[in-house]
């Protein structure tokens, strides 16, 4: 197990009509002016974002609202959002919906705080020092922005996506109830619970040893996710189910299940390389991508025992210790047959990705200092189109 | 699901030579003169506490020792604490050692910001409305008192012994290093992760349904601590073993597997009576009353299911599907047979409890309003009694 530093200073406020208490909560955190940061109009039409409004004035505060951030959040509105909040003294963030409007939130709380272009933080010319007092209220179960360290913003000039990772990523609050994802479309929820799994499954697959305790709390939250993903398909009105996929959502991407070992974050790299290209949902984009980058890996006989591990624990594949590198391509298939259940592309054809864009893909990644991409199992350029031309069959 | 609200502020410094940081760290929250608060000679003789407060000075604070913190912590030690505090214009502590020195450490910590008895926030009179800053160097993985919002201390002259949950028993910063560990006796480390079982194994029987991601993460704590512990004990310098058993301890109690759903306790109540009649080591005495207990309540045939599905998923013991009662009983066995390989006693005699006391025992145990005992699987004094019994064999 490696040494770690950990803290995680989010309130969640957690069930029935959580976001209710939006209103009580702020004011004990001393807001006076909240900027409410939402993405589309399903938000207003359902009456949500009116009743949080009114619920913020009855304790005092003043609202400005800003919708449309986008899936894939992109820097225009991110700029909006640092103007609106100078030009309105605005003193706190609110947003409300799933990862998109928490991260375009984020950037402009960052922003908001920094005399020079936020995307400096995501370019990695500079390194955020302070942002302001932020919050979520949850719609979508599935990027765990909610309390994460993480914020995924993409440039929309150029396409380029980029993440930050930084504890000034971490809300002041999380109001989340499961019943406001009830209305999320089917294939947003699928999605969603993709992008969960992803998020373990970047952790999971480590090359740190003796990490007996976090494997286990990381095949746990596989387990019950992908229990409750598939009755959530089926039945979004299933409290319980969502239930599940919320805290699970949560836990699964601000370290409760990943102190001492290092993650992968190389799927995510391919992942976001298609949903900017393509405009796709996050989590398909993954679908596509896991199980391809899974399928490279186990190439690799130092990565066999790991993914037979997954196979086992989490989809129940007997152990076949004669030929362990089976029992791992079963899991991997049995992870694929999971994500077809629930209505996911597993291939380039199906999310309508394109061969011939393989090369610039590749080339796009984001690579670390070493020229590679991702952390604990990391790839070359040419390994990274290996991968998504095993997607593209 | 239960609704739930959660919020875990305090920062984990964890690993090798963790306790290093604690004077940078001590610094960076404005500690000024600090009080170390420990239990044992050992601290002192092994030369941690010289270390931690050269560092603190080192840092330019003051430092003012307090040792003396008991096994099962008595009020008296929390007195002179308190008056240290006011005498010396205390305004940090820090607690050096396990949850005895912690849990002495925040009654002090309570009682100096208090103007009545602090003994008052035990037996309910009042209830804690601040406290002082305080921070844990962890030597033993148990209690989990480093980051939980428990806090158990005895009255000495009464031997009453009592709990107070508040959110102010969070430290604000616990510095771990598994090395620590390592020097603590064999009986002592067995008797830690009975108690870090037990913590995960009072939130696991519960009543409430459909809370399979926190089955499922409690399953996960329970299966790694069994693996460390018996690594442990007989190779208490396993740094590997001696750190899945410490984050743990931490996890096991400080919600991260509790949250949504209602835990017992019932067995904790049994064993305070225990350890305050006998000074047992608390481990010792769940060890003893656990199992009893579970005897107990599998007799109660809305409580089979589950005591089969601890059976079954964390230790392993085939599903009888014709007659569950059968995996549970198998489950209550191997859990026993688990603590008697790590030197722990399972019965009265074992213990050094006598039989002739149980009527006592179960009247003093602490009771709900209801008069019962426990929570989620609430038992009456005489039910207290025959498991007492159970475990007088």
């Amino acid at each position: 197990m490696k040494d770690f530093t950990y803290r995680l200073p989010t309130r969640f406020v957690f069930g029935h009509g959580a976001e209710n208490q939006a209103g009580a909560e702020l004011e004990k955190l001393g807001a006076k002016k909240v900027l409410i940061h939402y993405g589309g109009g399903s938000a207003v039409r359902s009456g949500l974002i009116g009743r949080i409004e009114a619920d913020l004035k009855a304790h005092g505060m003043e609202v400005v609202t800003l919708g449309g951030a986008q899936p894939n959040p992109i820097d225009e509105k991110v700029y909006e959002g640092i103007e609106l909040v100078h030009r309105e003294n605005i003193d706190f963030l609110l947003a409300v919906g799933g990862g998109s409007a928490i991260d375009s939130t984020k950037a402009i709380a960052h922003g908001s705080c920094y005399d020079g272009d936020f995307w400096d933080f995501f370019c990695g010319k500079a390194k955020p020092e302070r942002t302001m007092p932020f919050g979520v209220v949850l719609t979508m179960s599935a990027a765990g922005s909610e309390s994460s360290n993480s914020c995924v913003i993409m440039q929309n000039r150029t396409k380029i996506k980029r993440g930050l990772s930084t504890e000034l990523n971490r809300p002041v609050i999380s109001f989340m109830d499961p019943e406001l994802a009830m209305t999320v479309p089917v294939y947003q929820i699928a999605s969603g619970a993709t992008d969960i799994l992803a998020h373990v499954m970047e952790r999971y697959f480590t090359c740190e040893t003796e990490v007996d305790l976090t494997d286990r709390l990381c095949e746990a939250v596989m387990q019950a996710v992908i229990r409750a993903a598939r009755i959530a398909v089926r039945d979004p009105k299933n409290y319980e189910a969502q239930a599940q996929l919320m805290w699970g959502s949560t836990i699964a991407h601000n370290e409760t299940v990943g102190v001492g070992r290092q993650g992968d974050f190389g799927s995510h790299q391919l992942e976001h390389e298609l949903s900017a290209l393509y405009g796709v949902a996050h989590g398909a984009g993954l679908a596509v991508v896991f199980p391809a980058w899974l399928r490279f890996q186990m190439k690799k006989p130092e990565h066999v025992a790991r993914i037979a591990q997954f196979a086992n624990r989490v989809y129940g594949v007997p152990v076949n210790f004669e030929n362990p590198a089976e029992t791992a391509l079963r899991g991997i298939e049995a992870h694929e047959s999971f994500l077809r259940e629930i209505g996911m592309p597993v291939t380039f054809a199906e999310l309508g990705a394109r061969g011939e864009d393989i090369p610039a893909l590749a080339a796009k990644c984001k690579r670390n200092p070493q020229g590679t991409i991702g952390n604990a199992w990391p790839i070359t350029v040419a390994e990274a189109e290996e991968i998504y031309r095993i997607a593209d069959r």
